[in-house]
């Protein structure tokens, strides 16, 4: 009998990395999260890597040695040939070969990823774009990130750049993107987007409710807040996060307009919160800013692996990477 | 030894209509070009076409039996597998069984194609093109198409109708499209758009020149008169052709940070008018407006066959759909 092999997939990100323990049928085992020492650079975040990806093997009473391939997906350009993360200003991160030294430590093969592929990738092969060979990916959070699905392969372009959906311009001469551009979509509907929406709201008085609450610190408004609000019908932040939908579903349709794709699956952490709230109006928005022709033959879907769709697609672009 | 074979490519156009004829290589043997009869509907255009055949034959001493594939770009939505032309009001055709009638009147095999995607594929296999197997083609001229070549081949999307790039929104709540929305490429760009602009500047008398010769109608803004204005150095009509590179040079920084193409072709009616004024400022504004790492990573090119793309394309198209 052969001996059953262990994946694991990180979702590392600047706040929390989240380590998941995987068979090798993409079976969750276990799974362990922690706060990201973003502060103290790459051999701190590796050395948490290493423990949550040790802890999560404890629970399972699972040698680590057991692991054959760890996937690590980041929000930052990477260079996957060397298993190198090319730049993380937020996580004092720059040149750093987070797959040797991971692989070197856990005695397992490595891969990196980028984080929005790699969920695009998740819900491909076993979530919600299953049976959806072309296909694009919106992930909406603090950034909005995209991947693209071509022929049943995330399409990376000539350089490995491709699914930059969040810098498609949208608005020319609109609001300030951290790019560097105006009317970039993320500038448009990201979470923090609608942060700076919601505190110049509240400090006008159109909520009380988060007034009382949380005040006017732009760096409280996280989902949650918006959350609480929609779930207390609060119509000043409803309509924040309807407009953060309505610029989405204009990317959308730019994006059905340019790929003709099949599916388009909404994921990431503002997604998760607001699901159907957010989904309809994100649609609606699309249908009504593409060629009319195109609406029939596009399905718009929510990811079903939610926080998991990273890790899994990381552990499984690893697991693949092994040939 | 084995007998020659010939083939021809039409691009039909609502205005005129250009019919030339190729050698195997698709090396230039003759053409013929004539108004093309939109008032009369799909027997009379097909009438023209057979007609146009004939003479480019003619003018070669061929005789037409000889021709074994003729490919016809039609600037509308088409049906590949039957041959039909789905849709084309603008010269009075619905559901037209153009390549099905035309292989019979001329005893050749057919084959339809967008005229833009025709045009790229053209430029790809004989033009600015050669050796870039990632690339996004622009065609400017009444109105704005595009063409998506990935890993060598064009792009058509999960039911034939990608490359919309004309349609992408720029600017939500911008100039009325022909589409219906509000502040696509193609409202903002195109030289319909420059029409607009340019009656309105100089019935404000911003362009006496233009008003003593073409006066203020928006019929007779066609190309050859921007040109005039650019040789003579119109302000005015410098910053309408200057406006429309800008627009275009957002689209092609939207489609980099999304596709990630080595190269960008324009081409059209606009472009083989304005050549470099028109691409300098084009590709100006895309490096502005994309994410800054990728601007190395990508050429921008003017179309080398310039009236020839389109139809050396649908004759390439035909003569490859053979087999």
């Amino acid at each position: 009998m052969r001996e059953k092999t262990f994946y694991i997939g990180v979702d590392l990100g600047a706040t929390k990395t989240l380590a998941v323990l995987y068979d090798e049928d993409m079976g969750l085992i276990a799974q362990a999260r922690a706060k990201t020492p973003s502060d103290k650079g790459g051999d701190a975040i590796l050395a948490s890597i290493v423990e949550l990806a040790s802890e999560a093997c404890a629970q399972a009473g699972l040698d680590v040695s057991k692991v054959k391939a760890v996937g690590v997906a980041v929000p930052a350009p990477i260079d996957r040939e060397s298993g190198t993360i090319i730049q993380a200003p937020n996580m004092g991160i720059k040149d750093y070969p987070m797959g040797k030294k991971l692989a070197k430590a856990l005695g397992a093969s490595s891969f990196l990823e980028n984080d929005v592929r790699a969920g695009v990738w998740g819900e491909f092969r076993k979530g919600a774009l299953r049976g959806y060979k072309n296909a694009v990916g919106i992930f909406v959070g603090t950034g909005i990130g995209g991947g693209i699905l071509l022929d049943g392969k995330l399409w990376g372009g000539s350089h490995g750049h491709a699914g930059e959906i969040g810098h498609m311009i949208l608005q020319e001469g609109g609001a300030v993107c951290g790019c560097g551009q105006y009317g970039c979509l993320e500038a448009l509907a990201s979470r923090s987007a609608m942060a700076k929406d919601a505190v110049a709201a509240i400090a006008s008085g159109k909520s009380p409710l988060l007034m009382e609450r949380y005040g006017t610190d732009f760096r409280k408004m996280k989902s949650s807040v918006f959350e609480y609000a929609l779930s207390e019908k609060d119509e000043a932040i409803q309509k924040i996060i309807a407009r953060s939908a309505f610029w989405v579903g204009i990317g959308m349709a730019n994006l059905v307009n340019v790929l003709d794709p099949e599916a388009i699956v909404l994921g990431g952490g503002v997604i998760a919160r607001f699901g159907d709230f957010y989904k309809k109006r994100a649609e609606e928005s699309m249908k009504e800013h593409m060629l009319s022709g195109f609406a029939k033959g596009v399905k718009v879907l929510v990811s079903e692996l939610g926080d998991l769709a990273v890790p899994t697609g990381a552990a499984l672009s690893a697991k693949e990477a092994m040939g």
